[in-house]
């Protein structure tokens, strides 16, 4: 079967770079100063047993960081990031990730290398097994694999090209498999471009260790890393032989299980037996060291080339029978792996050709996007210092490896918690559903980004599948609740209806009507507000009687937003959130419009921009807290206290820019769960389990929230919302921070207390 | 105490026209020639015991039509429409009701008039109790009750306006006591104006029985009618004497339960004990004869009249110690009731005194509105013609009252069930939600609208409640899956994964891209559409390859509607909602785009002028049918066609106006439940459960839906809809009805089916 041929008939070729892909990337922890970590993998982290994304290896330090398949270059690198955002802010204060393959300096007892404390018996039997074989230095090497699976578009294709093989599931193991031997041939050009383990830091090697006496290209790709006794041989030749072998080895005992296989490549299947009537569903490459220079250990440059170097490993024919060419492979990537860094490969020549048959390749398939990591590439070729092996050697002529290996872990870890309350790649979405997602793979539940715009996820734990909106929105809520709590009117009706307190107020569908309506509030404090809008928008507050020409406007700019509008009464007082899931009140927040407190030397302008500074203030629901504006609005509430934006407010003068106090709108949150007397929380889970909701921000006007609730005039229920803020609890502007995304996720998979 | 002092003090008087007012009407069941039904009250109405609406009184044939208690008269009036519609409509189609409170001609033999079937026992044997003591003819009369409260804002401000009495109860017991007493001594006028019983038919009175020997103003309002024994005296001195007195008439047996004290007015309380410490809460009229020129037996200007008449008989001072002041009304009613309908009354002065002093009292407390009804009773006064038993008395010269009765009963009738879709007094409200109420009230459960412009209901059956937004939206699904289905892409998503067929797509969130990808789809057959929007709207179907140009006006359409469009690949086929409750298909349409059938002679204009003639035929949701348009795309869907609207189609050619085939845009809806193989149901069913939802309207391509489902090709899921047209169901274009939304009740309320 001449699979270029075949490649050159796909109409579905340009598919190759949404190849599905994942990454696992394997990580000691360390403390600041590069030691060894000896604290226990994160307890926050959940149980290592099912968690998808972050579990241990051979060691307690061992931290493994595993994507989820995803079909772009983009998608792996947005979860990379995210996966070490929620692993390094799991983990204590004082540690980070080792960014090389090989472990930092390591205790010289044997016993302070500390297995996984894995739950589960067989997995501590495992590991205790490969301590004894291959000991536990050895093992405390890290790497990172790569999953690769052609599309399946462009090998249902491919197969209907063809007529030599009449069945999909033998087609597709010819391809991979002549993927992966001819991987096994040429992956020496990996170990020269992408090789970075040039030394070993103390303690790596045991004295009677066969060890490297210079810097090399890659310990962990050459004869001195992480591999098989050399009686374990596993032919390649077909899938048949490929299983069979393995069998033998475990039979006669070379090998305990198939996942000791520690060929360069493996043979993956979608499901988990050894079946020989099963077929390949993936490769996974396992022998790309981490990269040192990359914060997630890798380059997306790096993941580039190694779509279009598999798409030539299936492209390109093999010159000799598996056995010889896989064979032939090994042996240059010893060699070059075991070159030293600083100088040019033996291979140069052959490599250049290879990148230059790539090149060509490319042109014939007509793939665009490609060009820069050949350059890349051939630049490598042709100075060494343009290799990762070569970077670091030269680096390491002036600092030590562990010294260097410091640094740049440190500077990883703040770059990536910079900014705590962010999941990095995820940072478009909204900040509620940012911090549920990181919740969510913190405690172990599989994430799926439904529709991103959407702000729409779907979550797994076990079987369970739940769907979640904003953060907020679930399947416990029933679909009638926020149909009614989007109508104001209704809400009051039903809230009144059962003796709680809510403003008295007048509904108008016509601007008109409402207009001639003035001289009924005249004279009376009054909040006007669309029926259905949200955030405060098109709500004006007057806390004296409103002029006609104040009134008019106000009820315009209501119904900008809603064909209904509401004239209520309005209530003095501060204004509380409290936030309730499951009948109990989570968190309770009280809101203080947009405000600044003056200094006697900043203009009103400039303390807005002062406070503006903060991290926590941006726009758009992607930050806790909101920037202040200097809008109408805001000029038009100075004005009412005789202010301009240039005044100069004395020193310790609170000066309001608002009237509402939506964290939206620049608003301050301020957490009182702890300061706020029970009765009012009783009022507010009551009133929303009135209202039949489940998961509901409720917003109470209470007058003195140190007093408990007497009568009616001690609390008044302005609004309740079905869409409320999260992150405004997790990180609010002063107090306590309440977590209420867990407690989302809680309430969703109660399971997850037991774990 | 003055009350016509504390009323003038009142700030809230113009609340009278928002007093809380409610109706009991009576009514003989009738054949359509006039004679007493010989059928069982109405099953379909479901349970007498607890029906808040329709109930029966003292005979099988005697309905009882209840409103809610409401705020205002329009209120009222509505839902007397939509009572009276339910009642019609759930009557066999040879009933109809008696108009008159004088029932029909009765029976010869007693034990044909039948007592109430009712299924408590006590209801039985009081029935029989009242037939033994008063006679079952005189039981047979029927009348109106209005229920009258004052509103309570204006209660609570008179109290505060005085200081006499110092609890409000009290108060509240002096009140009503007032303006009861004032009205058993005013109410002649009452008897004057709407007294509507001037004769009997046969056999209504028994050969031996006092009865008067012309026409009078009201044989039931005189002493002939429906009263106590002379025996019978009750107090209205105070509550506490009120009671007393019932107490002592049940002690000694002169009554056998409070509620056969016949008095023209009740005090009523709202909790339904005897209890001397408890107030009166409202008052019930009694004495308002049936007005046989009304439709519901009552006019609105009647009860507006009614309202004034209250607070009258509250503002004016009694002028006699109380007993002597209600004998004295007693005997004055008495006198007008059995004057001649053609004659003035005696007490004509007195009466237009009285119509004077309201005048005076409306313009000193400032309200407007009453100028009307205050004539009419002025010219009732002065003109005997203008009188209710006047008017029907004139024409009893030419007719007999048996035949005007049926032929006014034959118009009420016809006028009611003029359009057997629509809930009368409900029309402006959308028709799913019509027919939802009807159901729910003919099967008696409690209906409070509580947003009438949002579809929003309150629905009670005992004490469950559930609320229903568009007659779909319920409590039973939850929050998160309509979120879901807004959303078209992630619908396809989950239930692709899950193995169901949908139609491929891709997913443009700019213009421009969608724009520039046309060369991806050209050569195709496509369907372009908004991701979240509905009813078809933005929606194009290329059924062949599209134009460049054509695509693109087709994109801006779409991102008209949403800012994320899909092109997905056009299947071709008939398409057919299946709508799904509770995991069972109910219903099945194909919808059939808009079209006209050609007749050789009219133009398409023409045609679909005459198709647009049907009563099925609407806009705007208030029809099941919609009225086919004839604007740009039907005008370039016939330019596809070689048509224009000017064109005459052959006899028998079927022209299409739109690709399309949504009811909304003029689509007829063809029902096939029957017709279709059961495995497209179970399909179909189960795509609804993999989204997790409980009602929904799916829809479906299906080549040929007589063959079962056998591979991928034999549908295709176009669209799941969490908001599903109902009434569609209900009176398909062609083919069998469902009555979908009797199926959300019995979802809602499972009790229903073991009533």
């Amino acid at each position: 079967m001449i699979f270029s041929e075949l490649l050159q008939q796909a109409q579905n070729i340009a598919a190759i770079s949404h190849s599905r892909i994942g990454v696992e990337r394997e990580s000691q922890r360390v403390s600041l100063n590069g030691k060894l970590a000896v604290t226990n993998h994160p307890n926050v982290l959940g149980s290592r047993q099912f968690h998808p994304y972050i579990r241990t290896d051979f060691a307690e330090t061992q931290l493994e960081i595993v994507t989820p398949v995803v079909n772009t270059v983009n998608d792996l690198f947005r979860w990379l990031a995210a996966l070490h955002d929620v692993t390094y802010q799991s983990m204590p204060a004082n540690e980070m990730l080792w960014p090389l393959s090989m472990p930092p300096e390591l205790p010289i007892r044997d016993d302070e290398i500390k297995l996984a404390k894995l739950p589960d018996f067989q997995g501590v039997l495992y590991r205790r097994y490969l301590a004894r074989i291959y000991g536990r230095r050895k093992q405390m090497i890290s790497g990172l694999h790569f999953n690769f699976e052609f599309p399946t578009v462009l090998v249902e294709e491919l197969y209907q090209h063809q007529s030599e093989v009449t069945d999909f599931k033998c087609f597709k193991n010819i391809l991979y498999l002549k993927t992966a031997r001819n991987y096994l041939h040429y992956r020496w050009l990996i170990t020269y471009l992408f090789g970075a383990s040039p030394v070993a830091e103390s303690n790596y090697f045991e004295s009677n260790d066969e060890q490297p006496q210079t810097e090399v290209r890659s310990i962990r790709n050459s004869k001195f890393g992480y591999c098989n006794k050399n009686n374990v041989q596993v032919s390649f030749e077909s899938l048949q032989t490929y299983f069979a072998d393995i069998e033998t080895q475990i039979r006669e005992g070379h090998l305990i299980k198939e996942k000791e296989f520690y060929s360069p490549i493996r043979l993956r299947r979608s499901e988990q037996t050894i079946d020989q009537q099963a077929s390949v569903d993936y490769l996974e490459l396992r022998n790309i060291d981490i990269n040192p220079f990359e914060r997630y250990g890798v380059s997306e440059n790096q993941i580039v080339f190694l779509e279009l170097f598999m798409l030539f490993m299936l492209w390109t024919d093999e010159k000799e029978t598996s056995n010889d060419w896989i064979m032939a492979g090994d042996q240059i990537n010893n060699e070059v792996a075991l070159e030293s860094p600083l100088t040019p490969t033996r291979y140069r020549t052959n490599g250049l050709k290879i990148i230059d048959l790539m090149k060509r390749m490319a042109q014939q398939l007509d793939l665009k996007g490609y060009e820069r990591v050949l350059q890349q590439a051939k630049n490598g070729l042709t100075d060494v210092a343009k290799t990762i092996s070569g970077r670091m050697v030269k680096q390491l002529m002036t600092i030590n490896q562990s010294v260097f290996a410091t640094a740049n872990g440190l500077e990883n870890r703040k770059v990536i918690t910079q900014i705590p309350y962010q999941l990095n790649g995820f940072t478009n979405m909204e900040l509620s559903t940012q911090i549920l997602m990181f919740d969510a793979i913190q405690k172990g539940i599989t994430v799926d980004v439904i529709d991103e715009n959407d702000q729409l996820l779907k979550l797994q734990l076990s079987h369970q599948i739940e769907y979640v909106k904003n953060g907020n929105m679930t399947s416990r809520d029933s679909y009638i609740v926020p149909l009614i709590m989007k109508n104001k009117t209704a809400t009051k009706k039903i809230l009144t209806t059962s003796g709680f307190n809510a403003p008295a107020g007048v509904e108008f569908i016509s601007m008109n009507m409402a207009l001639a309506a003035y001289p009924r509030f005249m004279g009376n404090p009054i909040v006007i507000k669309p029926q259905s809008a949200n955030y405060g928008r098109g709500v004006t507050v007057f806390k004296l009687s409103p002029s006609l020409v104040d009134y008019s406007q106000a009820i315009r700019r209501a119904f900008a937003e809603c064909s209904t509008v509401l004239v209520e009464s309005f209530i003095a007082g501060p204004e509380y959130r409290f936030l309730v899931i499951d009948d109990k009140v989570k968190a309770v927040l009280l809101r203080i419009p947009a405000n600044v407190t003056g200094d006697g030397h900043h203009t009103v302008k400039q303390l807005v921009a002062i406070k503006n500074q903060s991290v926590l203030r941006g726009l758009n629901d992607r930050t806790p807290l909101t920037k202040i504006s200097l809008g109408m609005v805001e000029q038009m509430t100075l004005k009412s206290q005789q202010f301009t934006v240039d005044s100069i407010p004395m020193s310790g003068q609170r000066i309001y820019l608002r009237k509402n106090s939506n964290i939206s709108s620049g608003g301050d949150s301020v957490d009182v769960t702890d300061q706020i007397d029970f009765t009012y929380k009783e009022k507010a889970a009551a009133a929303v389990k009135c209202l039949g909701a489940k998961i509901c921000g409720i917003d109470l006007i209470i007058p003195d929230r140190s007093v408990p609730v007497s009568d009616h005039e001690s609390y008044s229920i302005i609004e309740a919302n079905y869409n409320p803020m999260m992150d405004m609890h997790c990180y609010p502007y002063k107090g306590q921070k309440h977590r209420v995304t867990a407690d989302v996720l809680e309430f969703l998979f109660p399971q997850l207390n037991d774990l």
